[in-house]
């Protein structure tokens, strides 16, 4: 009794370790967003470059979790909601390390548009669909670190609306490259950066199913909210 | 001794299962590549629609292999090679299925882009960068299936050639939408399928990585032949 009391504070530790660096590799993703975003907005080339250079940290702490993940499964054999633990340990790392991926190419095209004009408008567009999915990864973190399966399935309804934005983002994107060839330049690496920024939000609905799973033990099933219709989108050239 | 050979061949025979499952997904994804891209290149909505109905069998197979090798992990305690293996058809499946997202993605596309005008020049080059994935898939399901590390290096270093490709239909597709803004349209979902390829043959780099863990124990080390600059780059209008 007393040996199975240490290996399940063993087992414990060890967990508690593990959700410490998703709990790191967490605040570093946020960071990388926010300061991605400002970047490209501000023009900042060197705040790009510290958001390229995070993402090797963010690598490494994905590959340790994982590693160390799988060997407290083949070494403690947990079962139920141990497993369970150890898994969306696995799983929420891989979708934050993602999404640090994400932010990190937001960055670089930063560096491809700092001397090229913005219109105000389709930036305060993409100021404000990454304020929605840097809510949403917030938001996923805290139910994530409280086990709260009621925040987790809010931001997976919530992510709809990262996608309808999109979408119209996607549409104004064309437009404005349809009224002068000047902007099709810096407009084309905003379609990419909007498209980044509704896969940040794919990702914080990942976790969201994730955490469903933990706490339930059970699999989303439903069909996600899901309202980007851009890869059909189709745009007349306005002449 | 009896008791633990059996448990060998019970873990052998969990494997060899895993495995050909692993093999047909990637004989789903193959299709899904190859499809898709015909789809758009000639604009057959039907074949399109095929290849988004495949992308669902893919994902129930993904989620079936990876709860069932956690659940060997747990069960049978590999060590060594067994451990490998088993992580390595958890990461391998996870590659392949996401190469079927960005196939579905491709698929989508030939829906919004069907009525429109293709010039003949990028769908070629798109055809070209493709082939190039599409035999880098092949090679890399090859490599796994036969265990082979100097077929998966060989992928893992040929995929500089497809981020060189698709830097330069980058260029090209932005020069093609400045010359006329009837090309918006069509060659800014082009890009995003231009940049779903370029993803698969990432995907393919990952697998060639786990396959090279897989036979030697050791994680590759060497910075990725990348040669994708299109994050980074400026085309100026063409006046």
């Amino acid at each position: 009794m007393i040996v199975t009391d240490h290996i399940l504070k063993a087992f414990d530790a060890d967990l508690q370790d593990l959700r410490r660096r998703i709990s790191e590799m967490g605040g570093i993703a946020e960071k990388m967003l926010v300061d991605g975003i400002t970047a490209l907005v501000r023009k900042d080339t060197a705040l790009a470059q510290s958001v390229i250079a995070a993402d090797g940290r963010l690598d490494i702490l994905q590959r340790e979790v994982e590693e160390h993940a799988i060997l407290m499964i083949a070494r403690r054999q947990p079962l139920a909601v141990d497993l369970r633990e150890t898994i969306s340990v696995i799983r929420v790392s891989g979708d934050v390390e993602r999404i640090g991926d994400l932010a990190k190419n937001i960055a670089k095209r930063a560096h491809a548009i700092s001397g090229q004009f913005q219109p105000q408008k389709v930036v305060a567009g993409l100021e404000h669909m990454s304020d929605l999915a840097m809510g949403q990864l917030k938001d996923v973190l805290d139910a994530y670190a409280e086990r709260d399966d009621a925040k987790a399935l809010d931001v997976w309804r919530r992510d709809g609306q990262i996608d309808a934005l999109y979408t119209s983002l996607f549409r104004e994107l064309l437009t404005y490259m349809m009224e002068d060839p000047r902007n099709i330049s810096f407009c084309t690496h905003l379609l990419f950066v909007a498209k980044n920024v509704e896969r940040i939000g794919d990702h914080t609905t990942n976790v969201a199913e994730t955490i469903h799973y933990l706490v339930t033990g059970e699999t989303l099933t439903l069909e996600r909210p899901k309202n980007d219709g851009s890869s059909y989108a189709v745009v007349e050239e306005n002449v």
